[in-house]
């Protein structure tokens, strides 16, 4: 069975940069099955990029999971192989980028950092970490290496970590951050939806919403037709975070919301 | 040989759900060969996609063939499977996604609603059913399922349809909708080429172009190559409909026209 | 070991074009490993596309390497097959898109004119040779087929040339184009870094950047993390060429500088 091989990045899709990364591993794994989970993560958004791949991670098989946000190319950080307790190995930069995702597939049970230059490609670039280090190591993992061949193997207690905004939770009452909108203006906030149920925000709870100088009210509900169109919702989205959507519209046409606001939850 | 499951849906690629489909297939059936069509539909835009959709299959191999948009996602719609006279396995919502590209591959054989839970993800969310529904039913098509395990049979006569934008047609004289506008500036019209030449709209005719307040002049050709660098042209696009566009330009940047326009094409 | 097939385009990938194109390829030679480089170059964006594939193909395994950025479709412009010195098959119109690409890998060993209609999909539309006859062509190569079986050997020499936009080279003084903004607002310059160097714009060296009626300042580094956070920096990017940066930001946020533009470097 060929060994899969996902990409998450911040690369977009204008340039070519996510496909030289399947063209480097394809030449040194020719077998690889390319995954590519997104590479619409913002320009160095780390928090976005750890939760997406946190989301999508246990839904692929295991494998190898090549994720690259990094403003910090070329600088000293570390990169790392980090493998998992369910049997994944997640390479990266180590900026907290994997440790959501690793927490939720069974943990780190050993690191390493990439320092084997053997399996880099030469000259490396400084801007380029992600031709010329990260895809041939994610490939010659998948053909077979052990990750103890990359680098030295590294305490994972001295891994980067980054946290989840914070939010403020009281009966009747949230504040969180907007963590990330989607495509269809989804707006995830940093509170689980179990949360809002324990403190009274439940289904059928009419909640009033304040962001910035916008007041609005929703209804908890559990999805968008559960609204009229055009009328708001907080509903759990498909990661179990506490979501605002509008039924047949988005928000962010409406809303004056950007992410890292932070959005008040008030029961009426 | 591995079956070919193409996908194609309106959940853009700035998030990681199209690339979670492909995950969910590749965990089920590991061989199968997974094509993206495009995951560029407008959100919510069942008439782009059905259009799409119709446009691109007859290219595919026979597989089976994943579309998903779906504003109805969480209601009671129904989820489907559609068997095509030339062997393909539609997969989709209920909506009339799927019934143009059905039409056009040897029209609708057997159909079957997506009842059968054991093939789902559980727990199924509310608002991600390309995941938990439609990827894990279309992998086990391509694995070789059969269509009936999906669920019950249902008549092909209730299965949501929908129509393409009216067109009114006239010796010398037709007004049509613009269905889809493309990345070049295309404007792809609900009307044939071919009804055009019949009507005396045909190679070299001269074309008064009515759009909202907007007059121009196009000249009725084979292709944007025939006319001058920034005149507009009447051509038969590759799917056979009649379209505007400009040669080395784009119609959007000079006309003020959006998709769902009414356009008023008149033989001068 | 399947034959790998490299696509890029201009088709973007809101709408069907890039994966109609995988399609047809696998339906003709389902072993093909197709690998999308990017469908991002600008609508008609002939330097660039011809920028992109010569600094992704080194990084490929020699294959097939379709590339599309087709203003001339439908006219009588060639479509052609080159065989490069290091055993590659480029495929594309004959506009230059494939010379830069051609010319570092090996150089053209042999070129062939695209005439055998026997591989096309018929009817050939006028719009769409990327599905009609590109496609099929690079599918029948990665099949086997001998390239001479395209059509018609031509001479190298005929093939159209296109040509860097001109730098001026003086000691401590360059003036050259903004070939290519990626998505982080990086700006490559019609310049190798190399030269840069020799003309004692070295590492440490403080430059004034002149773009239109904006005047800045920027260090000559390694790398964007060289610089503070806001600063600028003229770095070498990631295949060579000379570009301008900014640490944790985007320049195009900030000054007002397009593909095209002319960027006047002194040092200060």
């Amino acid at each position: 069975m060929p060994r899969v091989v996902t990409l998450l990045s911040d690369f977009g899709l204008r340039d070519e940069y996510a496909g030289v990364m399947e063209a480097v591993i394809v030449r040194i794994a020719p077998d690889a099955r390319v995954v590519h989970l997104t590479h619409g993560i913002e320009p160095q958004g780390v928090l976005q990029g750890a939760l997406a791949l946190a989301h999508a991670l246990p839904y692929a098989p295991a494998g190898v999971h090549l994720a690259v946000v990094d403003p910090g190319v070329g600088s000293e950080r570390r990169a790392v192989v980090v493998a998992t307790g369910d049997g994944r190995l997640l390479v990266g930069p180590d900026n907290g980028l994997l440790t959501f995702a690793a927490d939720d597939l069974g943990g780190v049970t050993a690191a390493y950092a990439i320092e084997n230059g053997a399996l880099f490609l030469q000259p490396v670039s400084r801007t380029f970490h992600g031709r010329d280090v990260f895809a041939p190591v994610a490939a010659h993992l998948a053909g077979g290496l052990a990750p103890s061949e990359v680098g030295p193997e590294i305490d994972p207690d001295t891994l980067v970590r980054i946290e989840l905004p914070p939010a403020q939770l009281e009966e009747g009452h949230v504040r969180a951050a907007a963590m990330a909108i989607d495509r269809f203006g989804n707006v995830a906030l940093s509170v689980r939806g179990a949360e809002l149920d324990r403190l009274g925000l439940s289904t059928g709870a009419r909640i009033e919403i304040s962001a910035g100088a916008g007041r609005y009210f929703a209804l908890r509900a559990r999805t968008f037709a559960d609204v009229r169109v055009g009328e708001m919702v907080v509903f759990d989205d498909s990661s179990g975070w506490a979501a605002l959507a509008m039924n047949s519209g988005s928000i962010i046409d409406i809303c004056d919301i950007e992410r890292g606001d932070v959005i008040d939850l008030r029961l009426r």
